[in-house]
């Protein structure tokens, strides 16, 4: 399986280059009678688009994604969604330049001694650009989770730099270009980001991905663990540099009689465990978060190299995003998307479709 | 691909429940005429051994492996490789009451609802134990990336509840029952370590695992990147809750002034990246931390519930590890070399096997 | 890997409908480096392209490729290739009468029942307009392999009902509509098709394949023998009823002593094993034939039933080639071409590049 | 995924030479629930067991089964199911001499080619006797879709050299050493496999697999076609060389009134199509025919050469089935097993678990 399909049952194979003729994808396996439209996927890559406050990128790509195949009077048939995303704004400009340098902090110098060639146009295809198409898929992915078990997947920033952002609630999150859940950080989140910019830098940032409503069952042990299957997702994610379930790094300093998610006859009377325990959905939330590195791409003079290996300095203008964390939280939920819905039907395949509230059988054949 | 099959080349199918007959594996793919004995296998698997200080679980596993296939005169064939490790010490013993019940932090009770059947001696299919079969394959990887590319993967213990471990050589490690890379903070986990066990608690770890002379150009964007496998990986082990890269989430903190490696004609100026950029190994040490919970077993009371839905209260008393991250270090080793040989094939799959010292040629045919 | 990828590393993922907005692939996996224009591409889709004789469909499809991404100055960059294929002719009508009836000899009952929905505009996923795509992607691994091996695949109709054609020379193959290998028989195939089409019948066929140049050593036993992968990629074409390797049904009736290819300092006596020894290539040719069924539209009154399973008659009229044999010796190529270049990837993963005269050194490491 | 899996929901990974310490398989995927013992396993390896008669090599291996994992109180679990069978008839002898030789139509020089090394004794991994453990796994498969569908699958010898078997009925297939489904031809194939080995020589044969009560909709088009993945599975065992489906190669003569089946309110009216349509079960019986070739191992005297290139001339001696087709009636019906629950899983993942006698409901998600 080529590195570019990610999935075992639902499957999305992605292509497109940033500045090329377009981006796209194949979504294959995705279960048929599932109203969709170009404008629910719409309504997905509008959250992650560019240009839409003065703390992202102001290159202007409308992102109009357009439906090739696989579905029929407005409904999935079973086969294979084309999904395609042509390049709109692709700036007639000469790359030679860039051509034969490598830009710190990049993947330029990697593509180029892996493959011996590489398209230096917009970063090519290891550009952020290409994110896009996995929120189109991922739109795919929310409705069926949603329609068939009422699965919600909601993400936020929750640390920029160094300001912690508290969860006041998930009403706030659309209120605000950052994807905060507290309106009253905003202020301060906005000053923050004038700064960094003005210091002609980047910052990091953190975000969490949650998801409700998971059964129980859902995950492939002993390597394809739902949670294994998340960090696979979210590190595959342009400049995430760190992966978390649940407790996460915190749990290096509990103890197991704090760590240890004790079971009530109401359910779980805590979830450090992030609603996964060896590797297969307890019924908990889905506790994700990640670290998104700062943005590789700032107007200070960096130390860099040619292909000839002579030194050079290079200082990278242009529309880009400050803190790339801000517009990954759509990114983040639908790579969650992806992952659930791809163990949904692994779940289903060999254990036969249960649902949540029938209870288990013991020597049911499955 | 089933959830007990991981890599896609070079890859490992593991089999075997805790109290069952065996446990073992199916290397395949492996590369033909390279020297492998069980002695290679053995001094790995040996690393990890139960019982070899009063820090870790007393139960006695010689964990003895027999290569079954594979291997003629001693050189593999690249046929696949089947090795097998008998259970020994299971003692007989009732496990009706543990059978009807769910310890917490435990997965049983997620087997339970998934497949509605499980195997609930010493935790079956979900014990730790399994993780000697992932020693045992990721042995082989080793010693050919050792051999083919001079890589060495080793890792250590760097944060053990509170205490951070400092870096003071590799050659310490083996020197100590926590693969601590420092000998001077040894007597301070000691006493840690007994007081956690007074206390019948558990704690947490950290381990840090670092693979060197790993060349430039291994990885498969956009979705397997070489990162994300190694997040994959590390998150199918027990226990681990969470996955870092080069910086980490040190990186939500970072300016990209800051996080940025620059290029020199010597090489990268620093490593913040971890060896991945992209997603494509830089040729810098590939940097990975891993978060170990507490160990879920502890001789506390606990609340539970049993399959009618019943509350009860549950101590689990026996041979249980205090801190599971002791004896993971082996693992997490074990996992990275599994992911790179994978991706050593994968890439001269696609691009021919360029040494790392040759200099790329423009418009070479892979 | 869902069941619309093929190929485990030089993958293939095919997408769209006979009516809808297009069809296309994503090709993955392409080694980079390799010159390719729509061009080349065009040249292949060309030979399959209908309406160029009387013996099949006068429905007219351009079928003009878009190569959307992956190339960059005329050469493969390693990243994936997405070719796209508008659809232009198609008719506007009413589709009503079709989508409640199954066409006998078609798919629709099954599509139906399978995914409880269909697109029934022109026989929608099932439509043989899919393999276009095939042929698509299987230039460019044609192109591969030709340059890098010196591989050559041909293909040629053997037998169409029951006139027999002889193998008289590649050379003829492009100079008649029935990719005959001999001209003096095109006459009668010429006089045969018209009374075929005349009964308002359809008529079976046999193709033969051949793929010379291939280096000893390709196909991954036991179960992805070589042979294996190619009948699995032949029986997928549309239409295809069954796949011989070599001497294939012809050896039944064979003794040992005939069937098995001696070994002479001077290479194999024979070929009944048709290029394939235990799933792996022998060096020689890989000989391969298949059967095409007659096409199931035909205008003569059948009997089926409607959804709800009500009997009634349909005769089918239209454009529908007479004998789908015709058009399928590029398809039946680019399958071959595609499984050989996955093979080809495969084995230098594990193996290593070994060139086709470098003689085997034992004990060396792959 | 590697060579040596098949399946991608239910997986069998097989390992083993046949002359090693043990052969055997590890079947992951398999629902949970089912009641499966060695003995299930052992009536089926039985059927296979050379040294039934005089008319099968006389080498003598019990075959014995013994299951380590996966089942727990005599019923899966969900986990991976090993299977392990003992080699035990090694007579020990020099093979120095085989070592350095290919015998003629055999795979001994497309493996050293391939692998650079390889085990030679008794054929190593391309030996037949790894079909044992086809077997063996499809007995689980065999008995999970037997209770759960009602499937049943069964084979016969339907030619062997120029003596066609009629089939007079299933009930005879047990009585006799050829699987014949006649028994007034059975002295016939008697006499006729006598005067085969009294000349020193080997025989072709054809097989005749059929899967009953499979339900409409399985197969995964536009690749993972359900005979498309038959035609894989048939072509991976040991010496066929050649698949059909239904009408096979009976189509190239059939006109398409005659091969495309009517369908009627009582269900089709013919079964050309073999039971797939589109590459997807049409519910009627699934038909399939193999051809095997004669034994390669005769005592006749087989021109080849050595690993230096230089002429010899060989005879083999020793046990071998004259005609290889005798005992691999099994084996194919154990492939067919094994791809119909693979598709079974994969079916119901897509478009969930309808059942047989649902009618379909438009509009329904899966």
């Amino acid at each position: 399986m080529s590195g570019n399909t990610m999935g075992l049952l639902f499957t999305v194979t992605s292509f497109g280059e940033s500045h090329g003729p377009a981006i796209g994808c194949v979504v294959d396996g995705c279960p048929p009678g599932l109203e969709i439209s170009e404008a629910d996927i719409q309504a997905e890559l509008d959250r992650r688009k560019p240009g839409t406050s003065r703390h992202v990128t102001q290159r202007r790509e409308p992102d109009a994604v357009e439906i090739l195949s696989g579905v029929y009077e407005g409904k999935t048939t079973g086969t294979p969604i084309a999904l395609l995303i042509r390049n709109t704004d692709q700036r007639s400009k000469d790359y030679g330049n860039i051509a034969d340098t490598f830009r710190p902090g990049h993947a330029d110098y990697c593509y180029w001694h892996k493959y011996g060639i590489r398209d230096p146009r917009g970063g090519g295809r290891s550009s952020a650009r290409e994110t896009a198409v996995r929120v189109a898929a991922g739109a795919i992915a929310k409705k069926w989770l949603h329609q068939r078990y009422g699965i919600v997947i909601r993400g936020h920033m929750s640390q920029i730099g160094e300001i912690a952002i508290p969860f006041k609630g998930w009403e706030h999150v659309s209120g605000n270009p950052f994807f905060a859940a507290d309106p009253e950080v905003v202020p301060q989140l906005e000053s923050y980001m004038d700064s960094v910019r003005k210091s002609l830098d980047s910052i990091g940032a953190r975000l969490r991905v949650v998801a409700e409503n998971v059964p129980v069952g859902w995950g492939e042990p002993v390597f394809d663990r739902l949670d294994a299957d998340i960090a696979h997702a979210m590190m595959s994610i342009n400049a995430v540099k760190g992966v978390e379930i649940g407790a996460g790094f915190g749990c290096v300093t509990q103890r197991g009689s704090e760590h240890g998610d004790e079971l009530t006859p109401q359910g779980f009377a805590s979830n450090h465990a992030g609603g996964v325990l060896g590797g297969i959905s307890t019924g908990q939330d889905i506790e994700v978060s990640i670290a998104i590195k700062p943005t590789s791409s700032i107007a200070q003079p960096r130390r860099s190299i040619d292909k000839q290996g002579q030194p050079l300095t290079m200082e990278t203008h242009g529309r880009h995003d400050p803190c790339v964390g801000i517009r990954a939280t759509p990114i983040a939920e639908a790579m969650l998307a992806l992952v659930l819905i791809d163990h949904a039907l692994r779940h289903r395949a060999q254990c036969g479709d249960v649902s949540v509230d029938t209870p288990r059988i013991a020597g049911r054949i499955g």
